[in-house]
Order: C-alpha cells, then sequence, then structure tokens
C-alpha cells in the first residue's frame, strides 16, 4: 500500500488547488482512479446558508522579477508562493510598494507560508524571510501574476455513495483546497481514497459516503444539500485531515462527545495503541465546525495524527514529503478500518436467557472439567451474556468489561450463532 | 475607598451590638449614611417559625472590682467583656462565687472571648486566662451589671431595594448582631454599604436587595416575611460574613451546588485568582444555615476571605482592627461587583445562524488574509456562536472555553450588535 | 465465639461436600445445631430455567495402589483427591492408562488441586504434582471408585426466615458444596450460622432470610422459586464466600452499584476500616453471578476478606485450617452485623422544621451558651435536620457528612423522639 500511497502522493503533489479551479478537477480526476467518484460542479454565486460560492479562480503564470531580470520567486517552482486568490495584476514596483503584497514568517524565516484571501480581492507572494532580507530595498521590481476570478465558474467537488445493507450512513469527508502541503493537507484525500479500498468489496452493514470538496464552503454547501438528510440518517462521520504523519495518534471528540464513532475511537485506541491524545471538542479547526454547528450537531469526530496548528511547520513549505511518513499513512488507513469494523458489528445483542446463567457446558462453550483460571474468552461470554439486556450495545459492554475487542466479537458471533443471543 | 472604609470601621466598633438594642439602632443609622436603609423594628415575642424575637437587650454599665476598688473587667473597656444577654445583677461574691460567671480561653490565655447567651438567662464575664489566673482566690469581688432585657422592646434591622430592570431579585445580606469584633463581623456590614455604593448609580439589570440585621434570628425573621417571594423571585444570594481579612477568598456553596452565584463566583475566582478555596455546602456557619433550609433552599452562597473558625482569633478579641486591612477589603468589594457584573450580563443568548458558521468575514469580525494564528477574540466569538443554541448560557460557555470573561462578554455585545446573536 | 468456630469447622471439615449427596445432608445437620434450618430435597433431573438438577453423588471408597500394594491416594484421607462427580471404576492400568486420569499443579507441586467434572461423566484423582513425578512410569496400578450417581436421588439445601416486622427482606446466602477447604467454603456457611446467631433474638425491622445451598445449581433452583418474589421483596442481599481469613476486606459490588446493602458496606467500611478493597460487579465469581442475572439484577453484594482466585491456595489443598483465623472469622461476623445495624436503622426521615432551623436549644439540643467549637454531635443534628428533606436517606446524608454512623444513628433517635424528625 505504502508504494501506491507515494505513486499518488507524488503525482498530486504539484498541482495547485484551492477552493476552486481547474487544480480541484485534476486532483478528483487522479483520486478517481482510486475511488470512481461522481464530479459535481456548484456555479459561483450559489447562496448555501450565509454563504455565496467564489468566483472560480485560475492561476496561470506568477513571478517577481528583479530589475536584472532575475526571478525573485515564480509560482511555477513552489505554488505557496502566490497568496491563494490573487487577482490578476502587472507592473513595475519601487521596494516599498512591492513590500505591501509580500507575507514572510519573521519567526520561521526558512519557510514559505501559506495564506489566502479567499473573500477580499488582493493579490501577493509569499516567501521566506531570509530571501525577503536579502531584496534589495532600493530595486525595481516586475511582477506578473496571471490569474482570473471568473464569476461564471464553478466550485468543484466529488463524492462517491458505497451501500451497505443498511441506508444508515457513516461519512468520510476531507478536503481538496490545500495546494502543495502534505500532512494538511494531501493526506486526508489519500488516505480517504484508500479507506475506500479497504472496504468496497466487504459486505457492509452500513452504507458509506464519501466527500472530497473544499474546505469550509465546500462542506457548507454539502451541508445545505444533505444536513437535514444527515441528521435522520448518519450514525458516524469522521473529518479526515492531518493523517499522514507518525505522530501519536489524536482523537477529538465530537460536539456530542460520547456519539457513536466517539465510543468506537476511544476503545479502538485505547486497546491498541500505548499512547495517544484525546481533545475535547472546540469550535475551530477544520469541517467539524460545520458539521459540528448547532443546528447540525451530527455524529463527527476526527481521528489525526499530528493536529493541525500544532506543529511547527503547518500551513508552510515545511509541511512536505519530508514531514511524512507512508508507513504511518497506512498505519493509520488500517486503523480507521479497524474503527469501522466495530462500528459494523457493534449492535444491542439480547440475551435470550436473562434469568441466571445459561448453561454454557452443554452447549459446548464451557470447560466441562472445573479449572482454577479460567480462559479469557469464558470471561467475555460472561460480560456479554450479563450485559446483553437492552440496555447496552456491544461497545458499553467492551468499555465496562475491557477485554480485547476482538475476543468480544467473536464471542458475540459464537452466541449468535448458539441462539443465546439474538440481534 | 480605603480611607472611607477605616473611617466608618472606627466609627463602628466600639458600639455594642447584639440581637437587639439600641447599638444596633445606632449601627444602621451610620451605615444609613452610606446606604439608606429602610429602619424595621420588629416587636420582641414576635413568633417566627419556630423561634421568638427575644427581648430587647441593653447594657448601660457592668463590671468587676475586687475589695480594694481596682476594676477588674469593664465593658465600657472592651464590650466583649460582658457576656451577651447578661441578666442585671449586683452584689458581692467570692472568687469561687464569682469563678462560676467567668469565661476564659484556657488555649489562647492572652485573649478575651465572645460569649452570649441569649435564649437561657444567665449573667456573666468574660477575660483573659492570664487575668483570670492572676485574680486573688481568696479575695471578694464586686460585681455590677446595670442592663435590661425589656418584653416590650423590639429586634432592629435594615434593608433597601435598588430597582433593576427586571423584578428578579439578588440578595446581599449580613449581620449586625457582633459587638467590638473586626472579620467577623464589621466586615460584612462594611463591605456590604460599599458594594452598594458601586451599585447604586449604574443601570443594573437584576433589582438588588441589601439586608443588615442580626444573625440567625434575624435571618429567620426575614425569612418568615420574604421567604416564599425569594421562592419565586431571588436568582442569587449572598450572606456577606468574614470579608475583612487578606487571607485567599474562599467560596462556600449553597445548597444546591450549581446555583447561578455559584458558577458565577466559581468563573470569577477560577479566572482571577490564582489560589482560593472552594467547600462544599454543609448546614453549619452563618445564615446560610436559614437560607438554605431544606425548605427554601435558595441560591445563596458564601463568599468570604478567612472563614468563621478557621482562624484562632475567631470570637475572641484577636479578631480586631490589626486582623483585618482595609486593602483586602477594598478588594473583596470589588471582587463582588465583577461577580455581579458577570451574572448581570449571563444570558442564554440565540445564535440566528445555526446551520455551519455565519461568515464573519463579510461582517469585519474575521480577517480576509488567512492566519497561521487566529486572535482569541476569533476563538470566543467560535465559542459563542456553537454553543448559543438556547440550552447554554454565558456562564456555561466560558466553563467550557475558559476564555476570559470580559472578552467573552465583549464578544458577545459585539455578535449582538451584527445581529447574529439574540437574547 | 472464637472456640465455637472452631469446633464446628473440625466437626465440618473432614465430610465430603458436593452439589449433592449425604455429605451434605450431614453438614446442614450440623449447621442446624446453631440455626435451625428447614432441609428441602430438590430431586434430581428437576429443570430450573435452563439446568437440570444432576443426579445425586456420593462417593464410599477411592484410591489407586500400585502393583506392591501400596496405596497412591486415598479420598479416605483427603477428599480432595477424588475428581468430584467421579463415576464408579474399577480396573488395573498401566501409567500411561492412569495418566489421562490424574490432575496435578506442575506451578504448585506441593498441593493437592480441587476439580469437578459436574455434567460431564469422567473418573479422575488429583494430587501433588511432586507425588505424581515419583510415580513409577511402568508400573501397573489397581483403581477403585466405589461411587454412585443416582437419577432418582435429591440435591438437599437448607434455608430459615425469620421474621421481622417488614416483610421486606434481607437475604445471606452462602454455599456448601465444597469439601475439604476452609476460606473457600467452610467460611461461608459458619460466617452466616453464626450471624443467625447474632440477630436471631433482636427485634428485628427486616425478615432475614438465611440459604445453604450448593454454588451455581442451587441458587439457580433457589432463583426458580423465589427470583419473582425477591423482585418485589428483596432490599438486600450477600453472597457469603471467602470470609475465613485475614486479609483485607473487599466489597464487591452488586450490579446495580449503588443499591441498600452497596452503601451500607461501604460506609462501614470507609468509617471503620483504614483499609479496603472495592471491587466493581463483573459476572463472574460466585453466586451473584446469577442473583445479579440481568433478569432478576437484585441488590446483592459481597462482602468477603481475601477473594476467590485472588490467592494461591484458592481450590488446592492449601485452603486449609492453617489458611484462616477463627479471630478473622469473629471480626467479620461484627461487622456484618454493624452493616445489618445500619441498613435497619436506614430511613428517610422528614424533618418537621423544614423552613429555616428549628430552635434545638429550648429542646435541650444546642448549648444555651454560645461556644466557639461545637461538639460534633450538633453537627451531625445539622445534617440531619438540612438533609431530612425526603429526598435522602439517612446512608445519603452519612455519605455527604461523613460523621460516625453511630453519632448519626443516635440523633436520628434523638430528634425522632423529639418530634423533629419523623418517620
Amino acid at each position: 500500500m505504502q508504494e501506491q500511497l507515494e505513486k499518488y502522493f507524488d503525482r498530486l503533489w504539484p498541482i495547485n488547488r484551492s477552493l476552486t479551479g481547474d487544480g480541484n478537477r485534476e486532483t478528483l480526476d487522479i483520486l478517481s482512479e482510486i475511488i470512481p467518484l461522481t464530479i459535481h460542479e456548484v456555479p459561483s454565486g450559489t447562496q448555501c446558508f450565509d454563504w455565496i460560492v467564489p468566483p472560480e479562480w485560475n492561476a496561470k503564470e506568477a513571478w517577481i522579477k528583479d530589475e536584472h531580470g532575475n526571478t525573485i520567486v515564480d509560482f511555477a517552482v513552489n505554488n505557496l508562493h502566490l497568496l491563494g486568490y490573487s487577482v490578476p495584476f502587472e507592473g513595475e514596483l519601487t521596494f516599498n510598494e512591492l513590500k505591501e503584497h509580500l507575507y514572510t514568517l519573521p519567526k520561521q524565516p526558512d519557510l514559505i507560508p501559506y495564506l489566502t484571501s479567499y473573500y477580499s480581492r488582493r493579490w501577493g507572494f509569499c516567501m521566506s524571510h531570509n530571501q525577503f532580507q536579502k531584496l534589495d530595498k532600493n530595486g525595481i521590481y516586475t511582477v506578473k501574476i496571471d490569474s482570473s476570478l471568473d464569476e461564471k465558474g464553478a466550485m468543484t467537488y466529488g463524492d462517491l455513495v458505497l451501500k451497505g445493507k443498511s441506508d444508515k450512513e457513516i461519512l468520510l469527508t476531507t478536503y481538496i483546497c490545500h495546494p502543495s502541503m502534505a500532512n494538511n493537507e494531501l493526506s486526508g484525500p489519500l488516505v480517504t481514497a484508500f479507506i475506500y479500498n479497504q472496504l468496497k468489496d466487504k459486505e457492509n452493514y452500513y452504507t458509506y459516503r464519501f466527500v472530497f470538496a473544499p474546505e469550509t464552503i465546500g462542506s457548507i454547501y454539502y451541508l445545505s444539500q444533505y444536513g437535514e438528510y444527515f441528521k435522520q440518517n448518519l450514525e458516524a462521520g469522521f473529518v479526515v485531515t492531518c493523517v499522514g504523519d507518525d505522530g501519536q495518534f489524536t482523537y477529538k471528540k465530537s460536539r456530542r462527545g460520547n456519539s457513536l464513532p466517539d465510543r468506537a475511537v476511544y476503545t479502538i485506541l485505547k486497546q491498541t495503541e500505548s499512547e495517544f491524545k484525546v481533545i475535547d471538542f472546540a469550535p475551530r479547526g477544520s469541517d467539524e465546525r460545520q458539521y459540528c454547528s448547532p443546528g447540525f450537531n451530527l455524529p463527527v469526530v476526527l481521528l489525526l495524527r499530528t493536529t493541525y496548528g500544532q506543529y511547527a511547520e503547518y500551513h508552510t513549505s515545511g509541511d512536505n514529503k519530508d514531514f511524512i511518513s507512508f508507513a504511518a499513512m497506512e498505519k493509520t488507513i488500517l486503523k480507521y478500518v479497524e474503527i469501522l469494523t466495530l462500528i459494523e458489528k457493534n449492535k444491542k445483542y439480547i440475551n435470550q436467557f436473562p434469568y441466571c446463567e445459561p448453561q454454557l457446558g452443554k452447549r459446548g462453550l464451557y470447560p466441562t472439567l472445573s479449572e482454577k483460571e479460567k480462559a479469557i474468552e469464558i470471561d467475555a461470554m460472561m460480560w456479554m451474556l450479563n450485559y446483553s439486556d437492552g440496555d447496552h450495545d456491544l461497545l458499553d459492554i467492551i468499555e465496562k468489561c475491557n477485554i480485547d475487542y476482538k475476543t468480544m466479537m467473536n464471542v458475540a458471533d459464537k452466541l449468535l450463532l448458539k441462539g443465546i443471543l439474538k440481534n
């Protein structure tokens, strides 16, 4: 899997992504080789709740040269150099005129910052502070930005619904609006596409919905279309972001705090990871801000590695291929699949023998010879039987007994097969 | 403020206060210079719940002299020398007869204890144990107590209602029955009067009620008159006692534990004090015993400095001007005002854009240029918006996000002004 | 008491007990000298829920001899040598044939294990691993097991109901199916019988039910008869097991977790023991597995010393008279009686003066002279009064104030006597 991840990473990396534009289309086309997305175009100007889909932005060429013709920065070299949504511009400027349009990080002087101005018309360039300090303060600079902001354009997104036995849905949503950065955020689309790959041939109970859209405005548009449906049908959702590095797993709670995905993520991390982080819901971050807004309050959590804003390279040119690990990314994908498997199995099973214990021995489930130490599986059966009372689901019982979730799923199957438990 | 506090302290200090009597009237007259109290006289013998207002007690003169005419103790020198509610007495006694009427603190031999016998007729004197031990065991002593217990007298108290926009009330109650002691309890009446001073010219939302009455019987009488009204209209109450020294702030919970004043006091202390004490409700102490009796169970808390019974000088001559600090008293007054300001602002605000986030940028509330680190005010707005859902009031949201309460109040105002939040 | 305990222990020790058989009858006969049990015989083959009462098992003689006539093991010497419920067998076997029927504990080579095969027909012997290793691998062994499995037999149990003022019941249940072991389980029947001894002459509020039956099948049968009655009438139950050694007290919660006996046991242990263990309910162990099965979910807890499975000697010949202590057993009995006394006293008392405090002074319950430090009894009265509001029972109030339960019971009585509290 790691080779495939790297192959797709390398192809997707150089593309200029933003809220809108051809780069997003190209990105979705490549991802469709893994997950056959339906591509949607939402016209610029479309109203969704309090927001309006912005004009489509495309940039062909953008650079600064000094009076000797030396290129200072060039969008073609690193798309972070161009302030996202820069309006077109051509002209000659003094240093003092130019510097009003330059953005740097004085505290991280080696790195190019990532900046955008989606909803206010500006142009600008981002560069390392080191480079900025070497600029000739008396020089004259030529600037060219060949970009377009098309009011008749569109915002592009892709989605796919993988039907399961039930119409109840599990959502995996990620965003495609970040240009050349790796953890935040080529990792999210890659991991999401590869999770699809793991699920597509299974007999799933739940219907899975995969969404690849720009952050914020993309999710807001999607919720304007599906929000009410989700309130009825969404059992679990995940905003897939910052899943590329090999930092500790981080689980960020949904606004509800104890919804189905909250409980499943916590149980899996607790049983399979020696260390991990748990953070309470806070209305900041990524698309959980929309999915967990008070009018929706959906059961949407995050399972991340190193979290947005919590690493120095965040939103800079330092968030690159060196920062991430394809081995870690594979592990993240498999962790998601573990969680989804547990969610699939989670049910309220009902013990058909609630008065005293059923006699397990005569059904071959209990040793006929008394033993000083009983197998963990016996313990697991006792817990399943005692708490399969209509009030507790499998996750509740695992939480109570803290027996390995695989043993518990296995025991539930055995007891179902013997007719001792029923769904 | 500190000079004024000291000036009033010095005038009130020498007055003999008790459950009843002219000292209480004089005390209320002086306090009325700061807060224009309505003075009430409750006839002795008045029934209130299980209690009866005692006869009015006044003491003009009280001393012990030895056979050489030397004054041993004199009420005129320190009113603690006379056991509160001592009946009149004149006579000559041997040491052995006298000592049955003498009270000392063997473990604190320098200090005069403060004792009373409100409901059982006695006479007695209090003195330092050191002085007691020097008394001539063979001497003859002359005792004179010129006191009166008038069944036709009255119990005096004062109150003032400062009308706000709402009829819902906030109560500040303190007690005026302690003779010359400083923290417990000239501090309570002084602090309460000066809180009035801070509030009187404001446009208050709540109606404030200030009560100056003797402890226990005064509160019981007051509750016999207003208890049922309070059950409907009291939103927050404070028993103001032991607020004079510069010890850590101490918050004692109401019986309910999480009522409005509980939450406001806790939030303010947590955000403004590096160290403070929290004590659970217990049915002992001061007038919270009455306000939080099970039939009333009112939202009444205490914000104290060093608590009754928790300092060695408590109920002795050691609780004097040296024990307290007018700077600390001023800080206490301002802390109460902070708490009341937060209570005034506390409301359930309603986000008018509950589906996804409102677009703050177009309203000038969000930077149009993306930034790596967002201002705390942006965070504060996000919390206000996400939790202004009809279930959470401002205090709930501050508790969740632990952002400075002033920033949160400020942000609430801004969002109200823009029509994004409504009351 | 300790001498009596030892006397009965010594008489009961050598008897071979099992699910059924004459040993159990003999055991119940001896216990009836202390507690006049009604003896019941449940026919083999009786269905109770998912279970069937097994055939009656009796063993007269059982041994292995080598070809030289030397006795290897003999049931007459230690009844643990014979696998419980062994079928009759006579024959000569090689070592390899014999060893399929031998059970040892390689990790505890000195000890004879305790094993049974109640529901699967087998024969076998248990011996120390040391002895097993010394056996001649080339020898020929003679085996004789003179036992019977009688389908027309019966399962024997005993019970006694000690009527109190109320029909509401407290259950003490223990099991009589363990042969010669001491903590688990001669201690349970002995302690239970002696608790009866402590209660029989008291004027009890509750009706006490004592049950001596085999583990699991005995309780299942009992619940098939009384389970529905218990759901209506059982206020508190205790499975009395592992109460013989001088290890720390251990309290195992009921499935409900906070039922009446849970609260009483916890309060008594907290107030009277410097160290003790609390373990959450788990559906393993002894007869709590049946009493706390989801269809019954009765308020049944355990108060043990060192818990089943938690000591090396458990279910071996090492669990013998040396392992236990009659002084500890006496202390256990008295601890149970303390708990039952508190349960007897526990009620919701109702304060007749809920509005402010009643005036305790005029009833002689409060000092008429004010004091700096109040007696703990005053405090106790204040807590009783404030929380005797119809929502809190005595145990709730003790939990809140953590005042010694004897003081609290005493104060409740005083306030009842004065008419301030009522039931």
